[in-house]
C-alpha cells in the first residue's frame, strides 16, 4: 500500500525488492492526506484485499507517511482479525514518531483518530534517503516530533536539536540520522513500558490535544500534523507555565526552538470556543473534562485537567503573543 | 446495546440495573439479524458513541444475540482504540459460543466475520431463563453449537447430549444449565490455549466452512447460523469419512443427533459450484486452497485440505441421502 505521491518514486522500487521474497505482490494506491484517513477510505481497502483473495498470510506493506501508515495499519488489524504488516515510512514524522508503537487508526467528523487498533508493525524500516525527495514543509512538520521527545524525555538531546537544526534542515546525514535513532529509541523505549497508553505513552502526545483541535477545526489536511504539534506544544508549554509547572524560560526556550525550526507558533484563525469544544471530545477526555500533557520541571510531565477559561486565556495569550 | 428484538423484552430492566451502578446510561438499539452485521451499522454506532460523548471509560453491554455481541464487541475494540464490553447474550447460540472467547466482527460482502478483532470481553453473563423467550427455531439453531462441542471435543459430552435431546428442546433448567456450562467450560478451556487461533481454535470451527458459505450463498439471514452449522457438521463429517478419517457409523451418529434437534442435514437450493467458489475466500484459506475442520478417529479433529471435486461430491451425497 502507498500514496499516490511516493508510488511513482518508490513503488516500483519496492514492489522489486517484495518480488524477490514473496510469491505475489500487488499494489494498492492510496489517496494522500489526512482528509482521505476514513472509513470509507479503509472501506475500499477491505473491498480490494478481499477482491483480490489475499488471506490471512498476506502483508501488508505501508509505503509513504503516517496517513498510509495508520490506514494500512488498522487496515492489518481488522483484515481477518488480524495480519501482518511491515511500516516503511517515507516522512520524517512517519519516521520518528507513527511508524512505531503500533497505534493506528482513522479519523471521525468528530475527532482525530477516533476509530482504530493497537496493532504492532512486525518491521519499521526507516530509509532517510528517502528524506531528500520529502517537500520542505513535510520535512519541518517531522521536526515538531522530534523537538517533542527532547522537550519531554531528554534535556540532553533537546540541547542537540537547538545546536544542529541548521544541519538537520540542511537534510545533513548525520544529522538526520541521529535525530530519527534518538527519536526511535525513546518512543521504543516509551511504547514498551506502557502500550496501551494506562500511563507514561500518553506523554507522547505532548502538544497534540491542541494540534487535535486545530486540525479538526481547521479541517483535516489544511495544517499539516507537525504543524499543529508544534503550535499545540507552544499552547501546552505556556499552559504548564500558567499552572506554575514549570519556569517561564522553559517556555520561552522551547517556543524559540519551534519557531527556529520554521513550526508555526501562534494558533490559526480558528474560533477559539470551537478549539476548546474539540478538545472536550479529545480521547484522554474523562466524563468531558480535557486532560492536557503538560510540562513539569519536577516529574519532567504529567496528565491533568484544566479548566477551559485558562485554556481561552493561552490560546489568546499566544495568537498576541 | 440492544437489538430490537431484545430490547422491549429486557431492556429496560438491564439498564435500570445498570443506572444502579454507572453515573449515565444510554441505550442504543440496533436492527437484528447477519443482514445488519456491516460496516454501515459500525459507522452508525460510532456516530452514536461520538456524538453521546462516550470517552475511553465508557463500558458498552451487549445484550442480545450472536449479531449484536460481535457488533458491539467489534465497536468497543475499534472505539478510541479500545473500551471494555460486557456480552449479556440472550440466544443459546451466543450463551454457548459468539459471546465467549472474544471473536469480534462484521460481514463483507465477499464473505462472513471478515473484518473484526480479538477483543476480549471484561464479562459474559449467561443467564437461561432468558431463553424461555426466545423463538424455538433459535434455541434449535444454538443447539447446533452445543452438539458441535460434543462432536470435537468431548465424547462423553456428545453422549449425555443424544440422551437429553428432549429435555433441552423442552427447556429443562437443569438440563440448559448443564448444557451451557460445560460449552463454555469447553470453549474457554481452548480459547485459553490458542486465542489467536494459531491451532486447536480452529477446531471449533468444525462444520463452519461449509456453513459459512451456505449463509453467505442463501444471503445471510435466510438460514440461521446455527442451521447453516448443522448442515456444515454433516457436510464435514461425511468429508472425514471419504478420507477415511473416520467410521461411517461416527459420521452416521452424528448426523442423526443434528437431525433429531431439529437441524437441517441437507444443504440448501444453492449452486455447488458457487458454495465451492465461497469457501475458496474463507479466512482459513491459505493461497486458495481451503481447509477443513475434519473429524479424525485417532485424533479428534485435525485442519486439511481437500479436494474441489471432492467437496462437491459430498454436497451433492447430501442432497440425495
Amino acid at each position: 500500500m502507498a500514496n499516490n505521491v511516493v508510488d511513482p518514486l518508490y513503488g516500483r522500487r519496492v514492489e522489486d525488492v517484495l518480488a524477490t521474497r514473496f510469491k505475489r505482490v500487488s499494489t494498492v494506491v492510496l489517496p494522500d492526506g489526512e482528509a482521505h484517513k476514513t472509513g470509507e477510505t479503509m472501506n475500499q481497502i477491505f473491498d480490494i484485499l478481499l477482491g483480490q483473495g489475499h488471506d490471512r498470510h498476506t502483508t501488508i506493506f505501508a509505503l509513504g507517511g503516517g496517513v498510509v501508515g495508520d490506514m494500512a495499519g488498522f487496515a492489518a488489524a481488522c483484515y481477518m482479525r488480524g495480519i501482518d504488516y511491515v511500516q516503511l515510512p517515507t516522512t520524517l514524522l512517519a519516521q520518528v514518531d507513527s511508524s512505531v508503537g503500533g497505534k493506528t487508526a482513522v479519523n471521525h467528523p468528530a475527532g482525530k483518530n477516533m476509530i482504530g487498533a493497537f496493532h504492532q508493525p512486525r518491521l519499521v524500516v526507516a530509509d532517510i534517503d528517502v528524506l531528500r525527495t520529502l517537500p520542505r514543509r513535510e520535512l519541518i512538520s517531522g521536526l515538531a516530533e522530534v523537538i517533542k521527545y527532547g522537550a519531554v524525555f531528554d534535556e540532553v538531546f533537546l540541547g542537540w536539536i537547538e545546536v544542529n537544526l541548521a544541519r538537520l534542515l540542511a537534510l545533513d546525514n548525520d544529522a538526520l540520522m541521529h535525530a530519527v535513532r534518538r527519536s526511535c529509541e525513546i518512543k521504543a523505549e516509551v511504547v514498551a513500558s506502557d502500550e496501551r497508553e494506562s500511563g507514561r505513552r500518553a506523554f507522547l502526545n505532548f502538544g497534540h490535544t491542541f494540534a487535535h483541535a486545530i486540525e479538526a477545526g481547521l479541517g483535516y489536511g489544511c495544517w499539516l500534523h507537525g504543524e499543529a504539534v508544534g503550535c499545540g506544544m507552544v499552547l501546552a508549554a505556556r499552559l504548564s507555565e500558567r499552572l506554575g509547572l514549570i519556569e517561564p524560560q522553559r517556555a520561552r526556550r522551547l517556543e524559540s526552538i519551534i519557531k527556529s525550526a520554521g513550526l508555526p507558533t501562534k494558533p490559526p484563525e480558528v474560533d477559539d470556543k470551537l478549539l476548546v469544544e474539540l478538545m472536550r471530545s479529545d480521547k484522554k477526555s474523562v466524563e468531558g473534562i480535557q486532560r492536557f500533557i503538560l510540562l513539569n520541571d519536577k516529574t519532567g510531565a504529567v496528565v491533568a485537567p484544566a479548566a477551559e477559561e485558562l485554556v481561552e486565556r493561552v490560546l489568546l495569550e499566544c495568537r498576541l503573543a
